[in-house]
């Protein structure tokens, strides 16, 4: 790619971003458009256009995001979010900082020598653009010269530590003030018990329950809800909450058709056969009515054989207060390892029920299992460019499945572990699948000549692609960024559905409903920015600017989109933050063996030399980090948990909040109850 | 070796032992040595010759070992010592269940060939013997008759993982029973908390302890023991002991002479100069009466200056009940991972007071520097033969500051770290050192020429020692074990300390005190049999006879020792098990690697094949051994703590068993320790 398609393809990128931007700054002031551009705001009851974001300024937004603090991304989109934020300004700082060096200095040093065109005049078949002038491939072999390049890779990797170590610290103060905010958090309260042992004769599992923890916790235990198998249960009631929708939907359409039409108006009708096409007719509402009143003792008559009948080896314990629950989370219990494990429970709209069941073994065998074989046969092949468009479509509901039946109890969990299999797909398949791509044809008879190590080869074939990455980047953040900021897509998809499916207000909801950020694929996207950015930190200082655009660009349009848009699905508390670290790391890694390689391609191997610490230190950082933070994201730290509570936890509350919806009966019947959940102390009083 | 010459060696080693149990049975008749064979017994003021011990009956001891039940062996020497008996038994249940089969049919299989005549007909220079006709080595080349071998090897497998696994579940049934026992252990109502960050200011260090973990534990908490330097206190406490032990020997001295010669008795006299040689003549009674005159005072102020101004930033946690503590440990407390950190409490008596202070990644990198550079330097370098001799003596001694240089908090722990690393010296320099020397100039040269692999090498050199090793273990079988009961040596020393050097009571029962079984050095040297016997059981399945012997009689022998004479120096409720239980495994991976290595050398390769799955399987087993088990050993289960104790607990007494000796008053005077222990809840009730 020669300069000026470069700068071409840049223009239009920026062209893009501008219209979307203005498209932006029209659309989200008409007020048809608001439940699209502050979903988040509306849910939680406030007033859509607070804080002027109506004015005609178009940059009033831009305002508003530098203006808000952290504290507000708490409130309004959790610790995740502001987490996540961390993130991005980690690496802002991270490449600003090592900009401010590497820019000044590596540029000069790299433009005042003439490698590429020696090699022009000595008559290489390669082709060079402006660009190249300014790359380290413009210094000349064995030129000392390339100290400076080796002094940038020091001054890149002690930046990151830096701002990681600082990061971390930032992040675990976070986590800290959250974990001991005096808000009600009921899975604070209570811990998952599984690998129950089969109940002794003559006892039902929650008397066993009861009696085992009361034995242990005296006076702060409360009572348990066992866990039952809610495959059945959960079927009727999707039945009947469809056709509850259903009912509303041609009652809505019944109304409607009266205010337009004949007085009397027209009774919808439906077919009742195969995916309602074929099949007699019949006046939908009626048969909405009927087939509810067909389900509704159906469900109650499963509701009750669930939870008699259906009962699991697990079980959530409830405490009377944060600290038992906590210490409770962290202690072992019984002697056999293998039975009455017992974990944190995750937040009740978080557990995945159905895996809460799978045994010790079985878990352990699970996990290694899909780890081993599955993903990384799958993670590490190399696929075809066709097959890896689509693959890549599928890729993050593909990986959520599989984290999910490695038997992970908590959807936070797995959002996080399909984050980290993303990651190392994205990395290995894309990013040096990209490398190597480009330059494997080229270079792929000399590797048949003389095995080269993959460390060479990637260092040589990096230069080559600079152009490439650098159009990646401007690509992603500005056309990407657009679209996210401008919402187009949603916004018309939202405008079809009103008009033309849309007939109830739980339906319109449905269809502006922002849904939550989307760890799972934006971080490892962000991730091989970052990663791309600091392998060509210091061969090609250029993308430095790029990335710094990236994260600054992303930190304000996002900001944006966290205080306005979107809505958490769960929160963690950071949790993901100790998996993002060591990614980084990775991607440091990746970069200081890079340059290791590419030094000696250079002629200059006996003093790259000098960068065998780095790699080394890298690991060690990684593992004090380790040492250092990694236990207070597993487990809470009981001095977090002692903090005072804003009142007397209503305890009753606490425990219903975990009974599943398609079990929970309107009566708020505590007989409806009786079999699997406990009554221990029921009536009792609460410090 | 020849045949003759063996059986002189075997016979020869026979006869000493029958000598010894004679002299034995002589000696431990006779009341003047009733402290040397029955120590245990004496020290727990029981009647030594309850049992009828003293029958004229030689082998009234061997009756008595084998009546005596677990329980009686956990009540006379601890947990630790049944343990240790598990050990013995299932090494002697693994052997025994391995010769059931493997003698009968491998045998005859290998006598009934003659490759051994074969190849001296074909004028091979090795020498052979009869017990070659016994060996696998007699079978030929590629004969059907291997597949008998290589069931062998599978038979022997499941066996061991058959019995490991038996035992594995009784330790840890033994280890809750222990821990569960209604007496009261201090240790169980203590924690260790180390890593203590500096006290805010205008608070002191006791203070800052007691507010934190008062607001956690508001209810079980108890008071705070802050551990301080006691370097320069312990010094003069001890010169104190010494002149006390001395003016008690001196006064002593004086009787005596009162009583044999002049009526006015003789004053015994000291030189003051450098270790008593040299110097100015004065009366002894008189001299350590002044000195220790001298050192009260002087005591008592360093008691106090190290009780305010030498606390350290760690201190035992006291509470108030069981699981309070057990869970208290388990549990992170603090946010930032390295401050507050909190282990189980060691047994009063085991704690090393000057490892407490140790920062956490001091404590990190010293395990990993000491495990890493010396030990394995030391461990892995073939060491010539004379140092060896001189360097296995000391090793032991060496082992053990070297763990203690990692700083290990308690003496149980420090122990089980140089059993392991005494177990790998062992194996890797004894074990493979003399079998790989013994042959390695034969196949020196062959080496030379096509470079073996270890494997090969390994197997090909066992058979050439089998004999060696079969007088090996029964020269430590009968000679050791000889020794060990007749006691000889310990017999000869007191009766000389007795007659020419003990005046005073204190000085003659430090003359007969026992020690300990000596688990640092005794388990493995059990080790390198069972390793020895586990490889060669195949190869020359007349070791296992010899082993079981070993066993056997082992077990007989420290059963009567560990009832009569050892004193337990400290309980860790068995947690060598998973120690041990790793390294059988580890030898019963070598024993299947080894094998394989062999049949490959008798050209049955392709069939050996079927091998493979043993060293995976034993891997795995291991595995699951850790992930059910280990947890359990490293903490104590809260099922297992919340046990109702006999009495409501002396808090008061508990707190005291902590206060190292050079540092309790005798006036038991509260005020005396109001600078460094806290004063939290001491008029308190507890239930």
């Amino acid at each position: 790619m020669d300069f000026s398609s470069f700068l071409t393809s840049l223009g239009t990128s920026f062209l893009i971003f501008v219209v979307l931007m203005l498209l932006f700054t029209w659309l989200s002031r008409r007020p048809g458009n608001s439940v699209v551009y502050y979903p988040n705001r509306i849910l939680k009851g406030m007033d859509p256009w607070e804080g002027g974001s109506r004015s005609r300024n178009p940059f009033a937004w831009i305002r508003e995001a530098f203006s808000s603090s952290e504290q507000d991304v708490i409130n309004m989109s959790g610790v995740d979010t502001a987490v996540y934020f961390v993130f991005l300004s980690t690496a802002l700082g991270i490449l600003v900082l090592s900009g401010l060096i590497l820019l000044p200095v590596l540029l000069p040093v790299a433009a005042t020598d003439d490698n590429v065109k020696a090699q022009k005049t000595n008559g290489s078949n390669q082709t060079f653009s402006e660009i190249d002038n300014l790359l380290m491939g413009n210094v000349k072999d064995e030129s000392p010269r390339l100290w400076a390049f080796l002094f940038a890779t020091y001054w890149v990797s002690l930046v990151t530590y830096f701002l990681l170590w600082k990061a971390y610290v930032h992040v675990s103060v976070l986590r800290a003030n959250a974990l001991m905010a005096p808000g009600l958090k009921p899975e604070q309260f209570a811990v998952l018990v599984r690998d129950i042992p089969p109940a002794p004769e003559g006892q039902t599992r929650k008397e066993q329950v009861d009696s085992y923890f009361k034995s242990i916790y005296p006076e702060t235990y409360y009572r348990s809800l066992v866990v039952t198998n809610n495959r059945e249960v959960n079927k009727i009631y999707e039945k009947l909450e469809g056709y509850k929708k259903k009912l509303a939907h041609a009652e809505a359409v019944y109304d409607e058709s009266k205010k337009t039409g004949k007085s009397k108006g027209l009774r919808p009708t439906t077919k009742i056969g195969t995916l309602g096409l074929v099949g007699r007719k019949v006046d939908s509402i009626e048969h909405y009515n009927e087939k509810i009143k067909e389900l509704i003792p159906k469900l109650e008559a499963e509701q009750k054989a669930t939870l008699r009948e259906k009962q699991q080896a697990c079980a959530f314990a409830f405490f009377t207060n944060r600290v038992a629950a906590a210490s409770a989370a962290q202690s072992l219990h019984a002697q056999m390892v293998d039975t009455w494990t017992v974990m944190e429970a995750p937040e009740p709209r978080q557990v995945i029920w159905s895996n809460l069941k799978i045994k010790y073994f079985q878990r352990i065998i699970r996990h290694q299992f899909v780890d081993i074989t599955a993903v990384k046969t799958v993670l590490e092949a190399y696929l075809p460019q066709i097959a890896l468009i689509v693959f890549l479509a599928l890729l993050p509901k593909l990986l959520l499945a599989l984290s999910k039946a490695e038997g992970i109890p908590s959807v936070g969990h797995a959002v996080r572990a399909t984050s980290g299999k993303y990651f190392y797909f994205t990395v290995l398949n894309v990013f040096i699948g990209v490398t190597l791509g480009g330059t494997l044809f080229r270079t792929f008879k000399s590797i048949e000549k003389e095995p080269n190590s993959i460390v060479k080869l990637l260092a040589s074939s990096l230069p080559g692609n600079a152009s490439f990455f650098l159009t990646f980047v401007a690509l992603k953040f500005f056309v990407g960024y657009g679209l996210e900021l401008s919402r187009v897509v949603p916004l018309i998809i939202f405008h079809l559905k009103k008009k033309y499916l849309c007939k109830t207000e739980a339906e319109l909801k449905q269809a502006w409903f922002p849904g939550d950020l989307g760890y799972a694929t934006r971080i490892p996207g962000d991730m091989l920015v970052i990663t791309i950015a600091l392998c060509y930190s210091v061969i090609a200082p250029l993308i430095i600017p790029f990335g710094v655009v990236y994260f600054g660009l992303g930190w304000l349009v996002l900001r944006n989109q966290a205080l306005k848009v979107y809505v958490p699905s769960f929160e963690s508390y950071g949790k993901m933050w100790p998996h993002i670290n060591a990614r980084v790391l990775a991607a440091l890694i990746l970069f200081q063996v890079t340059i290791f390689g590419y030094l000696g391609l250079k002629k200059f191997s006996s003093r790259a030399l000098f960068l065998i610490p780095l790699p080394i230190l890298s690991l060690l950082f990684a593992y004090v980090c380790k040492k250092k933070f990694y236990r207070s994201f597993c487990d809470t730290a009981l001095e977090v948990a002692s903090r005072e509570l804003k009142e007397i936890p209503d305890m009753e509350s606490v425990f219903r909040s975990f009974i599943p919806p398609s079990l929970s009966s309107e009566k708020a019947d505590d007989d409806h109850f009786q079999d699997a959940l406990s009554q221990v102390s029921r009536s009792g009083s609460f410090a």
